[in-house]
């Protein structure tokens, strides 16, 4: 595909791909286009905006259904393996976007639709995914996948600990205080836990006030769990790029960034 | 007991070990049990749920306990040593499993019983504790051993903190304000201090203010110290993993990050 | 400048600089009268204060402009480039300091007047960046630099989220419980994602209290992202300025910690 | 003073020494009886306590109070300085623990005594601060001496941005809103910036909880600052205590812990 020379390979090459200035160019005017749906459907919510502009809004709306539209015909016509395309996962992505609009003739006022229209907003991924400059997210990604099993390991624990306070505080403060069910109690002790605190539910008693000042210094302390995760491994994740280079002779695994020669025992690092 | 040909050696390994395929299989099966009887508990609390299917839920009730019954009673059979374990920790818990639906014989409506059905829960542990998948907790666990004792240091500092501010408010709010004594003050500490902020108590006076302010910048602030505690620990813990590295002449093991030289025996480490 | 003869050049070295007595004198009561001035305007939003002393604080006001204005003019007088000073960023925040004094001639109770007043509060970096005793600063903005990529990746994480989650609980909770647009749930987002908790506006739907749950979850768990960003960068130059270290031969500054070779010129560190 | 024989000279090593048994013994009664003393201080806070044992629990003070004043005037007897102990930091906590019983003698209902009852609460630092099983405090403290410095540039910036942020919600929402003056302003933005949220006082306005989104942000992401410099310096404490070590030929300060030779030159770090 080095020479494209019919419409169909041209359009492929902008459309899917990302290494060419036009390709580029398309990806941003893309992004641009989802984040104005985004702002129409947030602004629609609004119940003043929504009295005033209802026409001129689903106007827009239309509008931003026919581009999507035309992008969607435009990517199946060339990309080379059309129905592929169409069962993967931003092809979907990329179906949804144009559902809402065309549902909309049938259903005038479909609260639900709105989320299908919220997941337009995933579509931001596909054109974030391909870009260069956001290298840096790597090493969060890389931090994240090494610290996955001790973050879930932290779940599990903080998943019994809230059940256990929430049963408790059920049983102590009772459903006259507003604790009116153990899933209530288990909501006002992740409230509490995570240190968020609404104060719509909040202990009467005595007894509940101990235990919530137990739950409260339990939740205080254990934020250091996943951070401590989540440093130890990210300051890994950071050295190992800077220092992954083997020596030639002792096999040394780690050197300094723009190491020439092995600290360990002297030879050099690229010989010849 | 490498040919366990009696029933009851059989069965040892299958409900005790866990490094069988059907050891393994019995574990899960009653990791799933045990979570079962937990979510009839749950429901059973929510009022709508327990007028509607009160005799169903009993009935499901009615089963987990002889589910549990049976294997307490095949734990006792098959165990070398059947009271050393029924007085063990997991013994006890085990036959806590079974009190709750024995006493509800009696009391009919016991809000108490909650807390003994939800204790259920910890035998999670006996299963999680045995798998092998959950290596990662270890590093954990080492991590908050070795923090131990700063921890205490750190919650004796906190104690003696929300005491001082809890009366410092008590007096300059007063019953008044919600204060209305000293351990209510030390509660509204507590609250704050861990940056939950319920808001069922908030300070009224200007002076109120000010001193809020500071436990709140204080709060704000210690909160480094138990996350960094447990990340120096961690990073500790996660380092010793990566450096270990034998001497090929005295077999130390760890070593230096980058040493070219053993630094117990001074030979080198990588010769030739 | 060595031998400053004529005023303006002596006026210079104490206005603008600050490696000589006088020049950190004259910065440190600039100091003290930017935060008179700045007590002035909190005290005078007071309405107690504003209603018994209004007359004396407009006075202070009066004195405090006309201190200001002096200053400036001296600065103009005294700079070799007038012009160039004068639309420098710092140019334009000492002529802020003035403005309001003179626009309250005209507008008694401009309440905007205000911000520009507290603008005046800029002017304490003007000396506080040229002070030699805050470079304990720079390890901090060293450390903030380089975790700019990554904070930028993680802000546009966090804005995806509290938009998805927002829209999903305006759809769930619906105007009813206070959700009455999708602006007002992004905003219960960052309050819930952020754990503030102010409890304005709470789920009350047992469906919106679970996907609560999750936002709490996910916002304790995430916390640890920008300090892990944050805490590796520090420790990384902080450990930079330790590891200086010259070569003897190859001037090369920095090595690795308990390096023996140059790995540049791979020469003895320490030879003999 | 290795044979004390007079009594005042075995009273000195009993009351002011802890490497004694007697000594320790000493310090952990005092400990108790400080401990019990201010749990009766917050017992009399509560009203139906006051109520009911108002006449035991000043009994008990009246105990209390007798016993600090024998230990204050064995304090003086025994102390080789007896005047300089008196003015000494400690000597005056010692001197406040007994002020509150007289005092009460004239002042039967004085509120703002409790706050000196409470300042006893100080003399456990003295107990702590003489006992030897609590070194692991040094490394805390070690870290917060390290961080001094950088606190107090953190600590600054938060001040300006609190006061910024607090003078434009004050501008925004005005006192109909509950923000009726700057330093209430201020006080909302650091119940904000620190994520406390009590909920007392809310944005209404839109600009208002835009405004509020950007502090809520900040300070959930600012809060990775103190942590971070907590974090840094408590690592390089850790590893200071393991590694300070100097090799004697090539003068390389830090050691694995436990190290037998330089890892750098391989030369004994114990010859002979």
């Amino acid at each position: 595909m080095d020479n494209p020379t019919s419409l169909r390979e041209r359009l492929y090459i902008i459309v899917f791909q990302t290494d060419t200035v036009a390709g580029r160019r398309f990806d941003k005017t893309l992004l641009l286009i989802i984040l104005a749906s985004l702002v129409t459907v947030v602004l629609d919510s609004i119940d003043a905006v929504h009295q005033g502009y209802a026409g001129v809004l689903a106007a827009i709306e239309w509008g931003f259904t026919a581009i999507f539209l035309a992008e969607y015909l435009t990517r199946l016509y060339c990309s080379p393996k059309p129905l592929r395309y169409a069962f993967s996962f931003y092809g979907l992505v990329d179906l949804l976007a144009i559902v809402p609009g065309i549902l909309a003739l049938y259903y005038s006022d479909a609260q639900y639709l709105l989320i299908i229209r919220v997941i337009r907003m995933l579509r931001i991924f596909r054109v974030l995914k391909l870009s260069h400059y956001l290298k840096q997210a790597n090493y969060l990604l890389d931090a994240l996948r090494g610290s996955k099993q001790k973050i879930i390991v932290f779940l599990v624990s903080v998943s019994t600990l809230v059940t256990v306070f929430g049963t408790l505080m059920y049983v102590i403060e009772g459903p006259a205080n507003g604790f009116t069910s153990i899933p209530t109690g288990i909501y006002w002790a992740i409230v509490t836990l995570t240190t968020v605190g609404f104060g719509d539910i909040v202990p009467k008693t005595a007894l509940g006030q101990v235990l919530s000042s137990l739950v409260m210094i339990t939740g205080y302390s254990i934020i250091a769990v996943p951070t401590g995760i989540f440093t130890a491994e990210l300051a890994n994740a950071m050295r190992g790029e800077q220092l992954r280079h083997e020596c030639p002779r002792c096999s040394k695994q780690s050197h300094e960034h723009s190491a020439a020669f092995c600290s360990r025992c002297g030879s050099a690092l690229f010989p010849g």
